[in-house]
């Protein structure tokens, strides 16, 4: 059989999912395997020995990182690595993390039935709390590994349960003694579901992602003055309540002048004292700026800081907006996630060029060394919630684009 | 002494206020006397025996309202009533109806030490359960006293402590005989504090209120979709949150579109799941829309019925409104308001028309007789709470305009 023939299992893979979501499953159908708990160290054991089943060498750095690594015709050239992350949420779903982690292995598994040799060692990698639900920040284990986190800082995090990360780490058997980082990838590629509803909507089967959002987080809190909402005449008015209306209208005009991938989000508001009959006191709202340019999206926030200086001068009110969170955006590698569309082309899938608007490990391997992410379709965008699903077929899909991709930058031989 | 040159006597006004504030006094300095219970008796009990003292004849009628009257010369005429009510709110102030009482009764203690008579009968009337705060609806003496709400239906009605109306008013000693309306006055003016910001902030002393604004309120249930603020484009959200924005933002256009007296407010704001990175799938608002002119007023309700519809369509989200209350404006007697204005200004009081964006017992009785109101100035337009205040200089000249409009409209000898 050709390589170009491989395909991978359709029926396996979903077995391997199935039994990797049996741990930590909970009563109402979704997932809880928080990072470095009994349920994290059980979900790593399986894949683990799964890796060695597959003949992988594993290796465990000190930050709990796990690498299965199948060797390659030249074992001086830089392998290509995929990989994703197995701790979920609280109510996480089958698939998130899982799939790219599980769907690295399959292909491993296609590769050996099929004795097809590449020329770069592949690897399969699994990244400590990329979900943050337990120890912040999010993506730490990845973020760590590229750099970005002193192993000491992350060592003393305390978790949302007051358990310290090194010591959790320990506990569960990960606190391994690879080098870090143990591998600098010739490029990284990350299956995942979208986690968003733009693939289900369209009816497009593979998103080849491109970059990832850069994220704005502010708290708007507006001081205004409580009033009689019958016997206040309008231009007497302080009112809170209109101020974080405005806001939110201000926030739907600045993305449609905007436009591109802009998006803003006013998700949170919260009146004082929030009756029919009084002008409100005060309001505290939140807005999520996210844009794919650092340069819009800090334009987005400048913009948004001017309307907030505008509005408190005609509404005579006093505004005071805090930072809550500030992530710059991504931008992968313009030939990898290249590839990935051609690769689904070739196989016969729909595809479309994609932002992602969540985090994922890949925006931290993005730091030293070429990398995409290949997307598959959320049922209605839903994630991080028991009624998280992706077709069977589809997560195949991806699959096969992974295991294409990977060999076409491995190459043969 | 001239008739034209009686005062009303501040001080003992400000004593008798006192002592009536003292009746359900609470620790923070507000006043505590729902109808019905045995501090509202103690009230009407004080104000009865003021009445006695004063010489006036006392009736209770079948509702429990009060009158006591002063004899005119002309006994076959039909007397000029003032008055308004004793009941409070929870958390209510000092001068909330009290001030139109007692000032009424201030006004009797003068005329009787200058020894003036008036052609017609001078009546003070206090109104059951003007407020509405322990058995709906609100201003339901009044309403019952002009024949708007049946007796049968009134004696029924159940309290928020599950108390019976006609019960509690037996209990506590005023359930009456008098027939029902004892008097149709020959005009009826109410002295009351605005309760709303427009004479404090204007320095005005003196509002000769012409009309009082309609009410229509509504509560506005938007469901929309919940999604991710990250990864749902602009263009794929179906965003209650916005849409609750929106709906802010166009009531303040609409006010300012309309102008004149039209006022609206979202005083309410609930969106579920409330949270940072969550488009909101439903929301809750409430509006409260008035106008003092009925045509207006439903304009304005059309205007923004049509503006929901078009908000569903273009946000392709659900949308539905449901009335909570709708009352019609009411005009008051030009010509008594007029005289409340020309007497303000020969006592040298700043006067102003104004409306009123409250309910008051003059709004009933404006549907038997000529009707109108005197407003003082309340600080900061504080009202309901224990913070509300009304300079004791205002009071005084509140009553001072009172006296000489009764006696305008009394005629003397």
């Amino acid at each position: 059989m050709k390589a170009e023939q491989l395909r991978i299992d359709e029926a396996r893979l979903m077995a391997r999912l199935s039994e990797l979501a049996a741990i930590g499953a909970t009563a109402d159908g979704s997932c809880c395997r928080l990072a470095l708990t009994d349920e994290d160290r059980a979900g790593r054991d399986l894949v683990v020995g799964r890796m060695r089943e597959l003949g992988l060498a594993v290796r465990v750095d000190p930050i709990g990182n796990i690498f299965g690594r199948r060797a390659g015709s030249d074992e001086s050239a830089a392998p290509v690595m995929t990989g994703s992350h197995i701790d979920t949420v609280r109510t996480g779903g089958r698939y998130d993390g899982c799939l790219g982690v599980l769907g690295g292995l399959e292909v491993v598994q296609v590769l050996n039935d099929a004795g097809v040799a590449t020329r770069r060692p592949l690897v399969v990698g699994v990244f400590t709390d990329e979900e943050g639900a337990r120890f912040h920040p999010d993506m730490a284990g990845s973020l760590a590994y590229v750099g970005g986190l002193p192993l000491a800082e992350l060592y003393e995090t305390r978790g949302i349960d007051g358990k310290v990360f090194r010591d959790e780490l320990e506990r569960i058997g990960y606190l391994g003694d690879a080098p870090v980082p143990l591998y600098r990838p010739h490029a990284f590629v990350e299956l995942h579901i979208e986690q968003g509803p733009v693939l289900d909507l369209e009816g497009t089967v593979i998103g080849a992602v491109e970059n990832l959002q850069g994220i704005s987080w502010q708290e708007v809190a507006i001081t205004g003055q409580s009033n009689h909402a019958g016997t206040t005449p309008m231009r007497l008015r302080h009112d809170a309540g209109y101020c974080a209306a405005a806001i939110g209208h201000f926030l739907r005009q600045l993305a449609r002048e905007m436009g591109g991938n802009q998006v803003a989000t006013m998700g949170k508001v919260d009146l004082h004292p929030n009756l029919i009959n009084v002008i409100a006191a005060r309001a505290r709202v939140t807005v999520d700026l996210r844009n794919t340019d650092e340069a819009l999206l800090q334009q987005a926030e400048a913009k948004f800081a001017a309307f907030l200086r505008q509005l408190a001068d005609s509404e005579g009110v006093k505004i005071e907006a805090k930072s809550l969170a500030r992530f710059e955006p991504v931008l992968f590698d313009k030939a990898v996630a290249d590839l990935i569309a051609r690769t689904a082309k070739k196989l016969g899938h729909s595809c479309r060029p994609m932002t992602s608007g969540a985090g994922h490990d890949a925006q931290m391997l993005a730091r030293i060394c070429p990398t995409a992410m290949i997307f598959v379709p959320s049922v209605k965008g839903i994630s991080h919630n028991p009624a998280e699903h992706t077709e069977p077929a589809h997560l195949a899909a991806g699959a096969d684009v992974l295991l294409h991709t990977l060999l076409e930058l491995a190459g043969q031989g």
